[in-house]
């Protein structure tokens, strides 16, 4: 009987778990396979597995092309036992489902089929080397799957669904944007063609009609603004009429289309998604409540006792403290229990359900909320040296750093200190002065945390105490070893110098949290971060794939030497074809797809978007004409597609923080802990309590970005 | 008595069309001011405002330095003409409004200070001309505040307004992102500084502080990207990843901030504009009712007869059936009399108060919603030769242009058409193919007027019935035109030809026509020309104030000459100052400040961003260094605010249209004619019918863009 409580409870505990973090799948409620899953679940797994994931992807730095050459063998090796990792991963995950939803989900076939292809072309691959045969590693392609369909990496899985469902769209759009421009192309061919007009570089202008749409299609994107219109304007001014008509239609308005589309569907879909979620985390709860219900009365219950079981197993780590206020909210009029579902789950709006106050529901939203117990300590040095730290010069010194004027004082010595930084670093009276603003930087750290209790001075929430104290120490430590490198072996290393620099300059970011207005901005900049990395993931993904592509096709076909070198072709980056270019003329050469990091910068600046005609036109010098519709292909996933959901990510992210109101659940834990005021004062002297400074999880279902 | 009637009923009148255009005057209710105010507001007055306010503005290309030079004294007779105009319509303004309100306007106040100025510059300029003195006519940039400041352009006044709300918050995070900029410059400087590197035109790279700081401004506009870059990352790879994190986060991250900055307020703003719009309207609409009001029982009516009167008065042409329609909605139940307002307006919300169905206020909102009465008339050939028209062969052919396959008929010869024009001109056959497609389509028109009745297929709403006719009757007598020139004087004239080919292509349009998703978003496109009006009305003030600084500063430094011209410095735009600069060699010179119509072009090249830092460095040289200000300005005021403002039109625009449902008021006239189905039918005996296609007009209090 204990034991089927026990079972009753642990099962309870996952499905509040799932709640809480919005997972959504459905486990087998066998007494191991929850074991399983809270396994599966646990966070050593899931960083073990990004990990894998990342060790898989950054394995096109060690294989050839490389960056760093590692032999065959020892990448092979790597590459296998990610594969085999991932495959423990999946198997691990097939235990802890129901057979038939596992073999449903496209996802786990999607990982299955991946891993065979990785391990096929690996075989085959080996094969052929031994034979001495070159091939192509084309499974290399297929990696990125694992970083989208491993079940961590949701958001990520929600930007891809959100641009698939926003492909139908967007096609239209696309088509009709495509049709505008074969109209204003072949007006060019028929008013330019015959002019015999040249370009600045002396060549045919618009005479042929695939190269006019290239032409104009590059227009759209502004980077060949205003040249491709100069050999026109100079014939006669009112051809410029023609192309400000097509900027006004193609750039501005088909370009704002796409974002309005993009963005109109985003918000659509993410509005679909938050509803299924709190849809699925209500039916979670309601499971978790059917497991531990009680009678008691007219009424199913939850037991204190249990409830209070039940949070520990959740959420091991929450204070005894905050575990009471939980309660206190929960069961409201303090009767022992938690009350019942007070809707059932199908009739209730779902995106309302958090607001069902006093239900057992609420209690993953609760779990969400970060409430901060700041243990009001004593000063350590107040406990060993008591007399000291109280005495006067001692509280006249603390009372200071806590002036306004101190901060102040050290903001002026900050921006002396960026004066000294413009100045010359040859003066050795300058490169003393750095001396002495660093250690004005130490003290004041050092002032600090005799005035402030060092734990709450370090605390999880004080991101610039961090940031500062990091940057001081990091900016010792360098100026130190670089200063010994130089009196020791006369010698300054470049790498280190670089980065005593960088840190010395960081340092006056920290101006902008003196001022008001600036901390409000740079704290949504800091809360929209997670967004960010998801959109971080995305352009990951499609980086991968197409440096991976771009390395098959361009590969060693532009090569760069530094400026002395006597190679032939050198100024042509080993091309004689580039001849004349401007890819050539503009010293290009280092942006080439010879290993996986130069690809990433190459598809950086292609995605800033600025020259990247003359990238195209470069590559397609050296290879085969339709190297073109390489770049067309990442002009148009990249900057129309993933750089508009940037921006939609932004604007949404951005909106919402303006029209952040705490939610329902923030608001009754505030109150509550305004209502206990006294409770707290009480509780307080066994060392803890509740600050009413609480705030929404990121989550998804946490926030409500739509009204 | 009958007089102080029908005076009542004027001023009703007067109430309700402001009511219906959202006209916010409080005008004096005395009858020769209610008659001066209807002048006031009629078209012809309005019409002739807004032509001599682009006058005005025009004046600019004949004024010294001219696109087509006139005397002084014919410009500044005209301007005097244009500023008399303006002080007529502000007297006639103050005629009709009360005393207090007129002079507490600021655009009151703001027009007459412009006249002023305008005058004294006028007269200084023309007195120091007589004494051959060279002066500025500085009092040129005051011109467009006539365009903002008139009543009839509320839209950009909005425009305006909306921007000014949002100076604050833009400010804040322009002054971060400077912080921003001016952080990575002083690192870039400590970074690169003393590397003794070389761009790719051979000039010391990173040396000077305010040239970095520039040099990454211009990389946050991705202007130069990857050539600022290349020199740093040919020195060290690793120094890319400078340029990454300043790209990211100052382009994507801090750009995206201002569009959402932008956004938000755009939003925010306008939700208080129509609120306030609509609770005016509701006020003008109570007015009017107190008005014209009669005891009827327990409250206060409007008879049917006074009713239709005003509606006679308000909208002269509206059918007879289309204001029985009216009243129908107004009097549900037939009662012979309109209801009274039902909610006093201070207590209704005024966002819903046009869903307040059968009372007198939703007046002017049923006025303002289009019903097309489709008059179901018999051809005319029907009625002239009934025998021929009815005839066996008239039917069939009638049957065949009613058919799809008619359509798809012409479609495919339309894509015939395209291949046609991509091919060479010079073979004779293919200029007598024109011939033949013209003929084709001019059959296709006679077809279809022979088919369907003329006055409907050139109705309102046929769009592309009009595009259609007019696109190939232009093509026909330009063609013609362009023959007869050959064949009698054996020369081109190169406009006519140009004009040729460009109706040649337009005629493909027509095919986005057939396809029913393309012409969604023809609609859609085609429904927000009105809202891109006003932002083309916001660029042309911006345009014309930076315009007539930049002739002031840099008229006459840079100079076009031909290709083949032996002038001294002819390739370096006649200033030795560009000799080796990029400007020069990017063969740049016709894009100068030497009259109004280039400086548009030029503002416009720098509106789409690409090379601007060429062009900044460009004219800086041939000038003094803080020419770079003016370019830094424009982009600031131009690219971050209007073109953001513009974006967060199009896109709110979209999403209006998106989620156009109907409006209550809508349903309710649809509903209507539906019950009246059959009273209708009767009605149409007499020649008219209300169809049941419905629209909003396009006016903020029409549409509810907001949930």
């Amino acid at each position: 009987m204990a034991e089927a409580a026990a079972q009753d409870l642990l099962l309870a505990a996952a499905f509040v778990s799932d709640a809480q973090y919005n997972r959504n799948i459905p486990f087998k409620t066998s007494p191991e396979a929850v074991r399983l899953y809270q396994l599966y679940n646990h966070w050593m797994m899931r960083t073990a597995t990004y990990f894998f994931i990342f060790l898989n992807l950054s394995l096109a730095l060690f294989e050839e092309p490389a960056v760093y050459p590692l032999p065959f063998l020892a990448t092979s090796v790597l590459e296998v036992l990610c594969l085999l990792v991932f495959l423990g991963r999946l198997t691990h995950f097939a235990k802890v489902t129901l057979h038939n939803v596992f073999w449903k989900d496209t996802k786990n076939i999607c990982i299955m089929v991946a891993i065979l292809l990785s391990l096929t072309d690996l075989a085959i691959y080996g094969v052929l080397r031994l034979y001495d045969v070159r091939s192509i590693r084309w499974s290399r392609i297929v990696r990125p799957i694992f970083l989208i369909n491993f079940a961590e990496s949701r958001q990520i899985r929600r930007a891809f669904r959100s641009i698939r469902n926003t492909l139908p769209e967007i096609t239209y759009v696309f088509l009709l944007f495509m049709f505008s421009l074969l109209m204003f192309s072949l007006m060019a061919l028929k008013l330019f063609g015959e002019r015999n007009l040249q370009t600045a570089e002396g060549l045919p202008y618009f005479r042929n009609y695939l190269e006019i749409v290239f032409d104009l299609y590059v227009l759209v994107t502004t980077a060949n603004s205003p040249d491709v219109m100069m050999p026109a304007f100079d014939f006669s001014s009112w051809y410029a009429l023609f192309f400000i008509a097509f900027v006004i239609i193609n750039t501005y308005i088909f370009m704002s289309l796409f974002l309005a589309v993009v963005y109109n569907n985003y918000k659509k879909h993410l509005k679909n998604e938050i509803r299924k979620l709190a849809y699925m985390k209500r039916r979670k709860m309601i499971e978790a409540f059917n497991l531990l219900k009680e009678k008691e009365g007219e009424q199913f219950v939850v037991r204190e006792a249990r409830w209070k079981q039940l949070v520990k197993l959740v959420a091991p780590d929450t204070s005894s403290s905050h575990r009471e206020l939980l309660l206190r909210i929960s069961d409201d009029e303090q009767k022992g229990f938690v009350g019942t579902v007070y809707l059932p789950w199908d009739q209730a709006d779902p995106c309302h359900s958090a607001a069902d106050k006093k239900s057992f529901v609420q209690l993953a939203d609760l779990l969400n909320i970060q409430v901060v117990t700041l243990k009001i300590r004593r000063h350590p040095l107040a406990r060993w040296v008591p007399a000291l730290y109280g005495s006067a010069p001692s509280r006249l010194l603390r009372s200071v750093v806590r002036h306004r004027a101190f901060v102040w004082t050290y903001d002026a010595i900050i921006l002396i200190n960026a004066i000294f930084i413009a100045l010359d670093e040859e003066s050795p009276y300058i490169s003393y002065a750095e001396w002495v603003f660093l250690a004005v930087y130490v003290l004041e750290i050092l002032l600090k945390v005799y005035t402030y209790e060092p734990r709450e001075f370090f605390g999880k929430t004080q991101f610039w105490n961090w940031f500062d104290t990091l940057i001081i120490f990091a900016a010792l430590t360098a100026t130190i070893l670089n200063a010994t490198l130089k009196s020791t072996m006369k010698y300054n290393s470049q790498q280190i110098l670089d980065i005593v620099f960088i840190l010395r300059v960081l340092r006056l970011i920290r101006i902008v949290d003196s001022i008001q207005r600036f901390r409000v901005i740079m704290n949504t900049l800091i809360n929209i971060v997670p967004t960010m990395l998801t959109f971080g993931g995305l352009t990951l993904v499609v980086y991968c794939v197409f440096a991976i592509i771009g390395m098959e096709l361009f590969h060693g076909k532009i090569q760069y030497f530094p400026a002395n070198s006597n190679t032939p072709h050198a100024l042509e980056c080993g091309n004689p074809a580039l001849k004349d270019s401007l890819f050539a003329r503009g010293k290009y050469c280092k942006n080439n797809f010879n290993n996986f990091a130069s690809s990433f910068i190459v598809l950086m600046e292609l995605t800033v978007v600025n020259q990247w005609h003359v990238f195209a036109n470069g590559f397609a010098n050296v290879t085969a004409q339709p190297a073109k519709l390489y770049f067309i292909a990442f002009h148009i996933v990249m900057v129309i597609i993933i750089v508009n959901i940037f921006v939609s990510f932004i604007l949404e992210a951005f909106f919402v923080e303006y029209s952040l109101e705490k939610s329902e659940v923030e608001t009754a834990i505030e109150q509550k802990i305004q209502e206990l005021g006294m409770g707290v004062q009480e509780i307080q002297d066994s060392g803890c309590s509740a600050a009413a400074h609480v705030r929404g999880r990121d989550t998804p279902g946490g926030r409500r970005p739509f009204l």
